[in-house]
């Protein structure tokens, strides 16, 4: 009887905190779903840049990118997401659950950096535009080289 | 020799509206990508109106569903699109790719559910958040019953 006492009251403290679970491969194919809209985005301006531009399209694209960016992905690193399949099996490498300063680092330059192309975007300019692309584009390659499994 | 010109004349033509042209699996895969980083964050607004209310948590997410409502998925079904697999085959029913009036009307109900929910998140309300959180489900639902077939 204690233990199943013990279980409950720890039942009713994990749900105070259920913002913060979702199950491993929801949380896997969640993040692997944010990623792959960013990308089309990035692709989406970087079309735009390189054929006609409009600035609609791009403002458009670098909302999404931002507000993606911006809605606190981290909590889908949930515990035991390091290896399992959502949409296909997870790529993330085991220091982005482990490497808190650096993951901090490359996260905080990633958030600035969509922000800022958000910013550039409003203004239509799309010389101004292509150079900010190419810092973000970088920003995603920062995290990719050290956190992210080749195919 | 001379078609061989039209098709040159003709590739630069489509090369001219490069921003719209996405591959179809392409294509499929992102589109199953928005609405699943839309579902994550109709999930935690959820579990944020019924467990503990984080202010911070709720903005982000419906900050992502805004950006992701307004990014202009439509562009995402592309010809020859009704059939075939993004991260799994698509579940798009003909309808969204012939029944324009319908689908303009469902789309514009859901821009505008999904724009209000920002609006109410912003304001830190657990129970108007909770309220919009319906109608914004409601003008999901609007569209899956018509356009998207059940697993």
């Amino acid at each position: 009887m204690k233990s199943k006492l013990l279980l409950a009251l720890l039942t009713v403290t994990l749900a105070g905190t259920a913002a913060a679970q979702v199950k491993v491969e929801d949380a896997i194919k969640f993040r692997q779903s944010g990623y792959a809209f960013m990308a089309w985005n990035m692709q989406r301006i970087k079309m735009n840049v390189e054929g006609t531009y409009n600035k609609e399209d791009v403002i458009k694209a670098a909302n999404a990118i931002q507000a993606i960016a911006n809605s606190g992905m981290d909590a889908l690193y949930v515990p035991g997401s390091d290896k399992g399949k959502g949409w296909e099996d997870t790529r993330a490498k085991p220091g982005i659950f482990t490497d808190k300063e650096k993951v901090g680092k490359v996260a905080t330059v990633f958030n600035k950096e969509a922000n800022e192309m958000a910013k550039v975007a409003a203004t239509g300019d799309a010389a101004a535009v292509g150079a900010q692309l190419g810092k973000l584009s970088d920003s995603c390659k920062g995290c990719h080289e050290d956190f992210k499994a080749k195919k």
